[in-house]
């Protein structure tokens, strides 16, 4: 039963006039704090944004109005070494997390968690959608949301009662992702066209957005230019320097 | 059913003897492949690792002889921009994940999909746990297992059937973690003193390894010093240089 709730994901992106209640948002992150944490850091903390001006700034600043002004609740989830520096002030210690080390745990552990409120909002019915836009400005939303040295948002999730149902994208297959004791390129190398068949069929039959394309093609015209090369220089003003 | 299961997570670390299938391997691999991917660049893999000596050559460079010696199935997780390079390949184009941004998204992708497969392993009854570390010896691991440039070690998982039930650790309450509108650094700096307290009856009345300690006294002798410093030269020879 949980293995069908997790292969029917797909993300949604419009949502019904419905709010979650605070104590539903505090419940789904409730579970998702039980979600593995490296070393037990539980390197995150999660900014639930219900303030209609903020929202609104939001839907600019990460050029997404659908879904920041009509989900039922925007969470943005972000790696936190701030309330760790709390911690080791009780103690009077400082502590260095400009490591590219503690980068990747707090990447890794925000993401463990909020997949953790993904699956849960996902089993009361609830849809969701990660959105990455907030990358597109995040010396700004910092701003916005106060965000102090030591935190840096990750991603957002807008959660809601679903006003639309995708289809389930097709994945790769799992010979492409899983290997056996070694890494193997030629597998998949001859694995792809197959793959880009199965996707180009899916992206011009499926309910709408239908386009002509495949997942090489669209992989290639995603990643032809550099992504978002303003990171560095914010990580590194909140702290994350990648020593 | 399902908040049940996520909040009843606790690490396995002693298993039975009965290895996995590969068939349920694959299963736990294709439910993993089903949560979000940005933009679905689908930016990871997993090393399946069935061959006893180079379990024997994990166990000792991550020094962890009790999970990679016992456990039902050993899976190493990869951030993954080597199929992606592949895919551009196809249409004559070459990709430059060479930025911070791109390192985030392949350690989030992962992490989404490792968390799937945990919650996957888990609903069957096995016990899992995270192994961060491999990361103590990523370019030993790396070679180990012929890892390609663009592909990088972010974490083990360890699978199996449980031979032991630890108690669910007691996680910050939602008050320290969940901020609305604002981050709130004064609301959990209150909280911590009552936190600390209930993890020290926690670690001193636990059913095994029972300690002396509070989590904020644990955080600041974990971060006293630089964690995993050479983690910033692997991964720029991986071709992640964080540009």
């Amino acid at each position: 039963m949980v293995i069908e709730l997790l292969t029917s994901h797909s993300s949604v992106r419009k949502y019904k006039d419905i709010p979650l209640s605070r104590e539903e948002v505090q419940n789904l992150v409730r579970a998702g704090q039980h979600a593995a944490s490296s070393h037990f850091v539980q390197a995150y903390s999660v900014i639930y944004v219900t303030d209609q001006g903020k929202r609104e700034q939001l839907a600019e600043l990460a050029s997404n109005k659908r879904q920041f002004l009509t989900a039922g609740a925007v969470l943005i989830f972000c790696a936190d070494y701030c309330r760790l520096a709390s911690a080791a002030e009780l103690h009077g210690e400082e502590i260095d997390y400009s490591y590219a080390e503690n980068m990747l745990v707090g990447a890794i552990d925000v993401a463990l968690f909020a997949q953790n409120v993904a699956i849960a909002a996902e089993s009361k019915g609830y849809g969701i959608c990660y959105i990455g836009g907030i990358r597109n400005a995040p010396t700004k939303i910092s701003e916005l949301l106060g965000l102090p040295d030591g935190v840096a948002p990750m991603f957002a999730m807008s959660i809601g009662v679903p006003d639309e149902a995708n289809e389930v994208k097709p994945r790769l297959p799992v010979e492409a992702i899983l290997h056996e004791n070694s890494y193997d390129t030629e597998k998949y190398k001859q694995l792809l066209p197959d793959y880009d068949k199965t996707m180009h069929d899916y992206y011009l039959n499926r309910g709408s957005n239908q386009k002509d394309t495949a997942w090489s093609e669209q992989m290639t015209d995603f990643l032809a230019e550099p992504r978002r090369t303003h990171m560095k220089e914010f990580l590194a003003k909140q702290g994350f320097k990648f020593n």
